[in-house]
């Protein structure tokens, strides 16, 4: 899994910082999740494949988390793009970009999929062999979703040793990565777990932008590989969090304890602020694996 | 008159190279027009104080023109922006800007006009004391205008010289300004034109983007002084340039020859082309007076 922070500060665009939007690799897939102004020129800075973009996850509808979308979707059509693209999005989305394809009189070269979200509960809105995608319902000012990232349980791997020691045909090491107990050249029956080892634990990755401290995700993101939390405020601006519905980078670390994740990412900074390491600081009083997200960044976990 | 060009690519916003967008300073007045994705951060990398932007110009309603407007006006909020903004465009901005405003639960602190446009023919959008500003209608895949800035005549200057001596008292200066014939302390009638020069020439700028070639426009932009016309293409690519109602840099120059402008900026070129010097050499073979447009390039006139 590798993620690549194309911006994390909050509000708007600048000369030097760009509003929310990254990419995450996952079992070939190249999600791109929240798309602010920009972010195509992001994305062309930081290499990543236009065309490999299947999926877009928007969790809400404030401008710096959408306002580059319909350039990008422009954009695909430009490059000639014919493979299908879905969106993941607040209801209203579709209304807003056709209504801007209409009045430009444009179109897309390709199908182009909305998947409008409303539910107020966790729900799995994308599924393929290998992951999951599952929304994290937040506490902002206008409806909005985290995304849950995962990987689903692979095959069990052989014990080579083990299995050629316990003389099983080949045909059976099908069976053996499914879990099932196989009977050998001998006619005994070996025990799956005498031959195989457990597979690699499956990777997850949640995205939690924007929202205020809200312990009602605790349970959905538990245990999370790595939790990229939004912390616009520092704790001295405690006060500005609560009425717009952000969060504290000590309430990041907070929830980032409470589910027990292995590694915590801060983000969407308020640009008052010059100093990122004080955001790591106040953080990493509560919870100790913290990393600062940034423009341009890539974690490979 | 000064013209900022912030953006003149045409299509997509790339890593170096910007949609459409332009400060022209004009009489005090900050004139922004177009506004591609993107304008927001360029108006910060060319320093233009963002309370000074009171009207903009957009063309038409293709993406490269007008995407980067509702994060504009949404990023005047976050300023704490109170002055009010006039917005003139095609018909249909307005719904497009309130939807998403509406979608994300946003307002603006100061008043926001939308004056939308629907003549086919050239009318006056604005006008004060000084200033003219009309519309150029021009040829395009969908309703698009041009604009023309002109000062209006200013008032005829003193020849102190010739004042004095004629002994004319002070009082009367500003009807000399005006244009009148004065007593003077004996009693003499003093012919105006004896003790004044004409006012300088006003000047004028015409920006022409995007359009096929169009005879049309020639009386609307009778001797201007500075003519911004797009060029989308080459003429080896006219074959590209009529279906796309687009220009090359030839047609450009025939327009700027036919109307005997002062000056030529070309602009809105395609990418496809890496060098620009080819399309000032092509509008050469036709008109003298041809400049490259380019980001971050400011003319003076």
């Amino acid at each position: 899994m590798k993620l690549n922070i194309l911006g994390c500060y909050s509000a708007t665009p600048r000369t030097f910082t760009n509003p929310t939007a990254q990419v995450l690799e996952i079992n070939n897939h190249i999600f791109l999740i929240d798309c602010g102004e920009g972010t195509q020129v992001q994305l062309r800075k930081n290499k990543v494949k236009f065309n490999r973009i299947k999926h877009i996850f928007i969790s809400h509808l404030h401008g710096d988390h959408f306002f580059g979308l319909v350039g990008l979707i422009s954009t695909f059509r430009l490059l000639g793009r014919d493979t299908d693209l879905h969106i993941y999005a607040p209801k209203g989305l579709k209304e807003v970009i056709t209504l801007q394809m209409k009045l430009s009189n444009s179109w897309t070269n390709y199908n182009l999929y909305f998947h409008e979200l409303t539910s107020k509960s966790s729900e799995i809105i994308f599924e393929d062999q290998k992951v999951t995608v599952q929304t994290i319902p937040l506490d902002h000012r206008v409806y909005t979703n985290g995304f849950l990232f995962k990987e689903k349980e692979g095959e069990r791997k052989l014990n080579m040793n083990a299995v050629l020691n316990s003389s099983i045909d080949v045909s059976y090491y099908r069976k053996l990565k499914q879990g099932f107990d196989v009977t050998n050249e001998a006619g005994t029956l070996i025990k799956n777990d005498a031959v195989t080892f457990p597979p690699n634990k499956p990777k997850s990755y949640a995205f939690c932008s924007d929202t205020a401290y809200n312990e009602a995700i605790v349970p959905i993101i538990d245990e999370v590989d790595v939790l990229y939390h939004e912390s616009t405020f520092l704790e001295q601006h405690a006060k500005l969090a609560a009425p717009t519905k952000h969060s504290t980078a000590k309430q990041a670390a907070s929830i980032a304890k409470q589910a027990n994740v292995g590694q915590l990412i801060l983000g969407h900074y308020s640009t008052r602020y010059s100093d990122l390491n004080v955001f790591k600081e106040e953080a990493q009083t509560i919870f100790d694996n913290v990393k600062l997200g940034d423009d341009g960044k890539i974690f490979e976990f």
